[in-house]
């Protein structure tokens, strides 16, 4: 029987993606309008505490198209964290004026075929802790899929023995450290969380990259033979100080 | 023709799944909508009984992310009896703040490749009783999916001779007696009830585990080859003393 | 080229699925909720007659889950008339408070591979003309699911030889017929009708029967590699006495 | 490189489906739905101008089942024409009672494998002008549906040699003739237009002939091999004198 | 392994489609209504100073059928411009009468297998440089629908070997070069950045040279074998002085 790979896992991983209701939010006041986003703004700044004291992590874009506005992606210790942090957003009165259009549960995961000294404590070790455990960057651009390795009749991932895999992913990973200096790259495990197996969230400064690295690897027999994916989601970062700009009206 | 094998059957199983309308509760004054939580806590305490008279049992639970905010999972005796429990609580006036979004219809199922004394009654057996006619833990964290066999052109399990299928069953199953003491695994039976074959419910306290078992089956060839998967729901639980802080605003 | 079976077609059909919309019958007075639900015992009863005059019938149950609450099953002589009894039925003031969540069209089929005397009018012979233009039973549960038979590369139903399709359903109807007494079962063809290619009603005191009947089916080679399958429904009988407990709040 | 067959186009042709809002349309006093039924009866007279000007016709019939309540068909020389009868259609004052549903872009087309005589303008060909410019039938019924020619790795209709594909196409239009006189049926090609490849649009007085029709095809290798089906629409007429009738409350 | 290839990539593309809401727009007063087109008429006619800047276009159509009324198309030098603009729009009172049905991100791409000079900068070639940075036309009619290629376990794309695709490419591209004149043709890459690999986005006087081209491609093996096709939308255009004309009730 081919063997499931050791994996590491860090902080517990929220995406939040919502739509925002303009037709209604058009209807409150300026000022009420601008309440709510205060509220928002301070919302957001409370959680920066969780990146101070290393218990976490968020990031908030602007979605490009019509499949959201916004992606709040959280990360968190525990996955009932995850459920706190999620149910005091959707106690923001603003959520009155968010159509919530897709989630993600998920774990920051590292290194299915990674070979770590078995002498050591992998969690402590100072070059995995830090990408179990991330800050994230502030990039312009974020973009977010979701995928799933094939188990079709002739080509099936999880038949192919240990070490084929291992070879495959050594060098699909190849391709992804071609890219070090252009994209942040996070992927969080989901299999029994949500409904593919993988998330993938990059960050980048210049778009163009996620285009790039993204078909380049399609055409790495990893992704060519196995790779399956969901929706696409790319976004632009708001600041905090850039929200009453984005939400006013 | 490959032989459909024997199974036993418990109590019957329903899973509704509801996300929280936050705009609309949010229109109730304060008292409104303790009123509103009160009856539901009546409601949950009231059917507590079901448990007691082992005629039954519920488990109630806060959904991680967007496709949820609560599963109610409920087991009775008949299935006539999963109506009048929906209805019930559909009629509860705390549901006009509630929208459905996903609903599973099973029977607890056991042991299609159970080897039992042909001279007892299995379901007066002292170890297959309480499997049939559970009573639920309350574990932190709750995972449920639904998943079907394949019948491809290739890999069908339903063209598999009853032999292979218990071999495979066997394998599969020591995987998940080696997470016995972290994972509580519930299997119902839904072919002719609802849209995929079984559905699989676990409890644990460390959500980690969920992935871990999720994975390690998937290198099964059972699942790697035979397999398919529905939406996967993860939540955290959600005792009667915590119904009043979950739906405050 | 392979040749299509020669079909005895009865009655149409038209299943019609609705959930409540509790949340606005809540609204109405109890009266007003009294008066509507007296409106819809008043147009069950008045389609009695097609039942009196063997013009029709229709079954009224109650689904389990969120897929709908309530299916309303009716049997006509002409497609047109299954038009006026759901334009009639959309009329009814209760329909303000049903949202549509289903329908399946078809007719009631027989005997695709049966065996009739070529001297006789099949429609006149007294084993068949009941099965076309049936009495339904008032058994507590229904089962509703629509199906299809593959066309895969491999293995394609359309491209069997006649023989070979007859040898498979004579095993498939021995499955069925086994279950004689426990279900009743029709069948409603829906090609150039409806998505599917014909619908399946089971009705049981029984609902573990149909869960029995359909697992077996799935070993059989008619189905594990050439049939195909919609969404399952299942529901407890509402008898027009309990319309009114069903629907009081 | 296998040949894409010639085609002749006639008419542009536009399916629009909606659903009627029994709950809003209810809302108005009899006066007023009289109102707007008088409008639609009015657009529906005013464009019979178009017919008779050899300009376009179109069709108007009532859906069974709940995909759809109301299918207006209309055939016109400019694909531009379409877009004015469609938002002159939603400018109606009903048209605020009515859900869009489904819609199908098309254009009527003509013999793919049609042998035309080089020498004459296949366009002026009295037996081929009626057929691109038609008059439709008030045949009592009327069926749609969508289909696409596979593209599988096995048998993939668009790398069969112009030959096989005649040869197909040849047996499977003698199924079509064999019932001239029961069935009028009409072929748009929506390549290019709309998400599949072409539509079907059936008239006849008696609709088990539209079931018959399909289920012949469907054993027929064109068919059995090569086709795949979108969603089946039936409905029975209403003429502008019915409506009246058929919106009344 | 197979290499991908280089493309040349120029201004970021975004399609924008809206359905009206006639009924709600219908709710206003004349005098509303033309306020509110005015807006929208000053919002287009502002951004056309991007088309005079050669600093990006954007195009504006009628959709036909119910997929939905309005395609607003735009090209923008940077990502985050398309957030710009769409903000913009979202933001016109006019848009609480349009509902959202379909979005694509993505970006001009040229010439995947396109044999550029070494020594020059492609992006500065005067034969390269207009395609990459396009003015649009303004013809009668637009066609868009996103694709990918397949990675089907026979005919997979990503496993084919370079010159195999070029050669594949340099046969399909024939197809499109015979169509000048006839149509106009911008291909956009969303790899990364979309649900579908490819956006195509056709212009033409004639809609029917939409359906001759695509359907002569699906004989060509590059779309036979392996092509797979999203939805397809068909729209005329809305010059800014036929505005009040389309919007008028």
């Amino acid at each position: 029987m081919p063997q499931a790979p050791e994996t590491l896992d860090g902080w517990y991983s929220l995406h939040l993606f919502y739509a925002v209701d303009w037709t209604t939010f058009r209807l409150l006041s300026e000022e009420d309008r601008n309440e709510l986003i205060d509220e928002l703004r301070s919302f957001l700044a409370k959680h920066e505490s969780a990146r101070e004291n290393n218990a976490g992590d968020h990031a908030f874009y602007n979605i490009t198209g019509q499949k959201a506005d916004i992606l709040l992606w959280v990360l968190r210790p525990e996955m009932k964290d995850l459920n706190t942090v999620e149910n005091e957003f959707n106690k923001l009165k603003i959520t009155d004026y968010l159509i919530p259009t897709y989630s993600y549960v998920s774990v920051i995961e590292l290194g299915n075929y990674l070979h770590t000294n078995p002498d050591e404590d992998p969690y402590e070790n100072p070059h995995i802790k830090p990408r179990l455990y991330p800050e994230l960057p502030h990039a312009e651009y974020i973009c977010f899929y979701p995928m799933d390795k094939r188990r079709n009749e002739t080509y099936n991932w999880y038949m192919l023995p240990m070490e084929k895999r291992s070879e495959l992913m050594y060098a699909h990973g190849k391709i992804g450290r071609s890219y070090a200096g252009k994209i942040k790259q996070f992927i969080t495990g989901s299999i029994g969380f949500d409904d593919h197996e993988w998330g993938v969230t990059l960050f980048a400064d210049d778009p163009l990259q996620f285009k790039k690295i993204v078909y380049d690897m399609r055409f790495d027999e990893t992704t060519a033979r196995y790779g399956d994916f969901g929706s696409f989601f790319v976004g632009h970062i708001v600041e905090k100080e850039d929200l009453q700009d984005f939400l006013s009206l």
